[in-house]
This record gives C-alpha cells, sequence and structure tokens, in this order.
C-alpha cells in the first residue's frame, strides 16, 4: 500500500491510500492519527470510498511526529572513499515537526543562511509503538518507508559543535509523497532501492538504500534501546556523498532551484527553493 | 502565579494553579493544553474551583512539549574556569518529550548505562507562538520558568560526535514541580536565581542563573530565528560546572540515590534513581 496526507480544497488534510489516480479516504485528517490507531494496516486495506488523486496535493506524509530522528554518516561507500573507518555506533541528531513539507512544497530559503544543502534520504515511518525491540520487533514496527532530503543550513550547522541549528529550518524537509509498505519493496525492511537527488535535472547523489552501514531495522532496534517509539515516529537515515558543502567550489540552493528526490518505488519530491519572505 | 499538571487519584492529569496548599483547577487536562489557548495568562488568573494540594502528585510541567531544546556550556564562569572563550553562538541540541518525568518521580536508570549523570538547569517555558521575535516579543513569549535536570548518560553521549543519544533516554528528566510566571521572579524574564543540585544531600552543583552567557529572552529570540516556537516547548538553558563526569574519580548516579535540583523561587525537583524493570 501507498498511503499519505494530502490538503484537499478547504486546506484541510486526508489520510489517504494512493491507488494509482484514485486517493482512498482512511477516515482520519493525518497519517498520524491513522498510525495511532490499532489495526492501521487492516483499516487502511478495507477503505473503499475513494476520489480523483488530481484534486489534492500533498502533505507531509506525517505532519507531527513526536520524534525525528537523523543519522550522520551511514553510507558504507561514502564512509570508505572519504578514507574514514565503519562506525561502530550511529551518529544520530534530531529535526523537529515544523521543518517538514510536502513532496511539492516549497523549501523556504531564509534570509540568514548562504548556504542551504541538500541531503537526499531513505525515512522510516514508524507504525507501532517499541521499546528495546529485537530484531523482529523492529522489523514489524515499521510502517513503510518515504522519500525525505534532509536540507541543512551548512552556515548555521558549524556554528556549534551540535548540528541541531543547522538542520531544524522551518519548512525545509520534504517527507513524501506517501509512504510504502515494506512488503511492496525489495528488501523488505531492508529495502534495496536506488536513490538519487537532482538540483535543476542534474544528478548530485546516487545510491542504492542497501549500502546503509546500520540499516532501518538496526536503527529501530538501537533507537528504541533508548526511548519509545511511537506510530508517526520518522527515522532518517541517512545521505550518501555529493552533498554541495563537498563540492569545490561549494554548491548550494538559490532563489528557483529545484530540488528533486527520488527513491525507486517510492515517488519523488519536487521542490523548488523560495526565498522566504519575511 | 505557579502552573503545574497534577496527577490525580484517577491517574489522569490535570492543569492546576498553585495557590499555597490548594490548587485551581484550569479546567484542561495538562498545561500544554492550557498554554496553547489564547488568553491562558487571564483563563488561569481567573479560575476559582480549588482542591486540596496533598491528594495530587505532580507531573512534569508539560507533558508532551513538540520541542525541547537544550543548550550545552551557558555559564559564564564555569566556561572561564575551564579556560576557553565564550562562545558567539549558543550550542543547541534536542530531547524528546518521552525522556521527561515529574518532580518527584524515579530517575529510570537504564541497565545499558553505567555513567548517568546529573545537569541542573533553569528551563524556560513558551507561551506564545513566536517566529522571528524581537527582544520584546520574546520576552513577552515566556510562560515561565521551572526546574529541570539534564540527566545524561555520558556513555552513550560520547558514542558519537553528536550528543542526543546520551540525553533522551526515556523517563530520565525531572521537569517541575511547577512553572512560575516571570511577574513573580527577581529579573523577570532574566531572572536572577540561586540553582544547587545535590546527589543525596550533598551539594554538587551551584549557580546563579544570571550568569548565563544566553540569557532566556536571548535564547528565544535566536531558536525562534530558526523555527516557530509553540507554546509548551521548552528550552533548557545550560548546566554550570559540578556535574559527575568531571569529577576525578568521576561520578554518577545508583540505584537508590536522590538528586535533588532547587531553583530560588521555583521549587525543587526530588528523583530518586531507580534501576528499570526491563
Amino acid at each position: 500500500m501507498k498511503l499519505a496526507t494530502v490538503r484537499t480544497a478547504e486546506h484541510a488534510t486526508r489520510a489517504v491510500r494512493v491507488d494509482d489516480d484514485r486517493l482512498v479516504d482512511l477516515g482520519c485528517d493525518t497519517l498520524d492519527e491513522l498510525l495511532a490507531r490499532p489495526g492501521w494496516r487492516d483499516r487502511a486495506a478495507a477503505a473503499a470510498t475513494s476520489y480523483a488523486a488530481d484534486a489534492v496535493d500533498y502533505a507531509p506524509v506525517v505532519t507531527r511526529p513526536g520524534k525525528i530522528v537523523c543519522v550522520g554518516l551511514n553510507y558504507r561507500n561514502h564512509i570508505l572513499e572519504m578514507s574514514r573507518e565503519l562506525p561502530e555506533f550511529p551518529t544520530l541528531f534530531a529535526k523537529y515537526a515544523e521543518s517538514l513539507i510536502g513532496a511539492e512544497d516549497a523549501i523556504v530559503l531564509p534570509p540568514e543562511s548562504d548556504a542551504v544543502d541538500w541531503e537526499a534520504e531513505l525515512a522510516v515511518v514508524i507504525g507501532d509503538r517499541v521499546r528495546r525491540a529485537t530484531t523482529q520487533q523492529a522489523s514489524d514496527a515499521i510502517a513503510g518507508f518515504a522519500v525525505l532530503n534532509d536540507v541543512t543550513m551548512r552556515d548555521w550547522q558549524y556554528r556549534s559543535p551540535m548540528w541541531l541549528q543547522g538542520k531544524t529550518w522551518e519548512e525545509t524537509t520534504p517527507l513524501g509523497p506517501y509512504l510504502v509498505t515494506p512488503d511492496e519493496l525489495p528488501g523488505g525492511t531492508r529495502p534495496a532501492l536506488a536513490l538519487v537527488g537532482e538540483v535543476n535535472g542534474e544528478v548530485v547523489q546516487k545510491a542504492d538504500t542497501a549500502d546503509l552501514v546500520f540499516d532501518p531495522v538496526r536503527l529501530v532496534e538501537y533507537v528504541s534501546t533508548m526511548i519509545t517509539l511511537q506510530p508517526g515516529d520518522v527515522i532518517a537515515t541517512g545521505t550518501p556523498g555529493g552533498v554541495g558543502h563537498a563540492r569545490k567550489p561549494a554548491r548550494y540552493l538559490h532563489n528557483g532551484d529545484v530540488l528533486t528526490t527520488t527513491i525507486t518505488g517510492l515517488g519523488s519530491s519536487t521542490c523548488r527553493a523560495a526565498q522566504a519572505a519575511v
């Protein structure tokens, strides 16, 4: 199944199942709300009231996750090409829900930053409450996967030793268009999918999600050791090489640039960078 | 006013005003909910239905803040005594809401850590929605202040370059007992209050909150530059010297230890460290 939160003509949102060109209403306002209900998988599979997909646009897949956990350097090839050793533990940091946008929304460029960069990523969305999950429980707790771009203000990221302030600017992080349940993906909860990031149609990042050092199941196990993962929580699994900051000269997003993030089977987000109206 | 979220006999919670030994019901289940209502200050001041304070215990002041923003090294004396320069920008990191406990709850010691440490802090609770706040707007957006202890798993904190995984263990961070509105505090929204941390009655940390490099108003301004602060959000303003990890030999919390955190005018949290039942 493909599941999403869409905005309707009235600016309200609805949780839907995406069936080709039809959207099937899931009886709640957001996917956050659906995932918090026991038996959401059966409910989503059984729903039948549909409307045409062209009447709506995509909100973030989940609109107000209680937690967004982000992972640092996590692509094997990229780590090895940087001549670093593979890490023993994942590097984790946070992002707040206000940073999320839908798959076709504008990325808001703040006047306070001159170094807005891209990080194409695979996102995990949690579907069950888990703490100290075993491998099996961790796998079962994954509702599905979605496209995310961890857009980062590099100048603010490096103002202090902690990255948070470069990572959580309002309306900068596309999540979606939809999540896809693991049963539809090669590799299931450890999906092997091609990930591509493009700026104005030029490929800038390319990787296979099977190359993650800490795969989605391992990340759910690890994070749930310390804290309960709740339905709707998001784990952003990290980005491969090819970010703008590492280029010589560095390259950043400017007004009008279009950032496209695609993962085979999970669709694409296509977001135009637009200067904030302050 | 002193405002709190308390647990009643039925294990539900209620938002209350604390009037000496009487609690005045504020008509909602949590302070989070109260703060999200326009005109909450007048509503809280006007409320009148009271019950005896001894029938309840304290939940975290706010139970599910959308954001907890924590500040690193922020006490002037402590930075200077470490022979470091005063920072140009605050160091910010996050904590998730599941880490919060009430002022008399147990701090849950996880079997996965051998290095659970204390960090007595002044917490700011946000009372109004603000983005790119001016100094005046930032000051006005502060609902009040509360006692917090940013209990930290040092072994996990230093597993990776980012601190998050040492900072956000479930049920480890006392917040409360209550918040106090700025009008009742010397210094108002830049309060000058004595902060004391004790382990088993021995003073381990002592500072004056007027010694913060980035004061509460400046922090609200700074954080709101990047993201909207919402009612109920929390900023933990950082800890002074005296943490267990910096002692020789290092000293950590063990089963049965009692961690007391006091800020003059804001009350105390007194939490027993207790091994997790896993």
